[in-house]
């Protein structure tokens, strides 16, 4: 199938999303950005008309992807006048901000993304959901023409989904960071604990986490504590260090313990 | 090169650690547990002496590898009368334990390890460190015949890598139960985040994660932060979430922010 999209946004989802879509034989028939070079940069790229004013969308077009900041998304929605379908790639915005239109859904890859990178559009989820169930099977074969790993999730649910990638995102990727810093000050080689981090990652995503849990924490080891909160400088890092360690202890043994 | 060894500790450290050195063609000469039943099992794979009693421990082996448990090193290490190079395998626990003994030193190879699990031995780091130069040298040997990740921590270093390690494994194994107990919870699929995750690993490995930070902390992002404690059922989690995202924004901003 080849679907009649307009992308509005040219952001990191915006531009991963259209040269994707474009690469697997979509018509891209516009690219929106408030910017025009940036729209224009990537029209060119996807033989697709680039717009800077929102008045100047066609209706035509089956499906609108509103890829714009979060709290930009119903401003944007509400200045479209159009008939076809109109999506976002919010994560933890409600479709409910797009119920100006008739036909509305979501449409969300769950991936970090960076302009500058190419993405791997093989492992992408998406996540998808409309009002009406024509147009979630419509959304579908858009999705699987890039991946299979297609998933229907409604709103709150994807609220939920979002902020555990949130945690599997941006709070594991903090806590790398507090592990690698604290290398660096002290010359350790950072790259001795990759296969450590690795095996952890396979592991904990092939059995239930909480099952395989070790570590001073839940072994109520405190004198290691002890010894781990004085090597950390920063009482920031021991208060990160003393609260990981609780919600470890309090999640296996079902009470407070004090650490 | 062909070492004689000893292992004293059946857990999985001992036993991963004899039945990798046996398969590399040392000579594994005595395996000690305090459970008979269990240096037998060892030692049968090993083609050891299986023994219980420290006294037994005999004095001609040219390395002798204490794994056990951390509060019982010493008491172990203190009960051998031998003349060869004593090691432990403990990450927190400095060498000067072993300061009853001649040579002794650090033999840490840097993994979680299951007993019922085979391990990848290609990558696992091993921390060395021995108070006579010659001993390094001969644990050296005896690392690379595993491996080629061979690097000399001191114990103050191997301490702060311990630490390190502690964040990268148990922390990060904790905060991935986190998220798929709440994905389970919303009968949302937690696979689906599998991507997200092993992509967060690899960008965090590849660049300084403080340099790629993304997410709601660091945009200051109130409503989503809100929002996303809104959605957790647990006190304790959201004192969790509250936590790190104040680690998150400090870590940026290099002040406190109200979180």
């Amino acid at each position: 199938m080849k679907a009649q999209i307009v992308i509005i946004g040219s952001g990191n989802v915006g531009t991963h999303l259209a040269r994707v879509l474009y690469s697997k034989g979509h018509n891209i028939l516009q690219v929106f950005s408030r910017t025009l070079s940036k729209a224009e940069e990537l029209a060119k790229k996807t033989e697709a008309e680039a717009i800077d004013d929102l008045s100047k969308i066609i209706s035509s077009a089956e499906l609108y992807i509103i890829a714009v900041h979060d709290d930009a998304i119903k401003t944007v929605s509400d200045q479209l006048n159009i008939k076809g379908l109109v999506t976002h790639t919010s994560g933890s915005v409600s479709t409910k901000v797009l119920d100006k239109h008739k036909r509305y859904g979501s449409f969300y890859p769950l991936q970090t993304f960076r302009k500058e990178k190419k993405s791997d559009w093989k492992k992408i989820p998406f996540c998808l959901d409309a009002n009406k169930k024509k147009d979630l099977d419509f959304l579908e074969k858009v999705a699987r023409s890039i991946n299979d790993n297609v998933y229907f999730i409604n709103s709150e649910n994807r609220k939920k989904l979002h902020l555990s990638a949130v945690i599997v995102n941006n709070f594991v990727n903090h806590l790398i960071g507090v592990a690698k810093n604290l290398c660096d000050e002290n010359d350790v080689p950072f790259e001795v604990l990759i296969p450590l981090l690795n095996e952890t990652v396979k592991k904990a995503t092939k059995n239930n986490p909480f099952d395989v849990q070790t570590g001073p924490a839940i072994r109520e080891d405190k004198d290691t504590i002890k010894n781990h909160l004085q090597l950390l400088d920063e009482q920031l890092y021991r208060d990160l260090y003393k609260m990981i360690s609780r919600s470890i202890a309090q999640t296996n043994f079902g009470r407070e313990t004090k650490i």
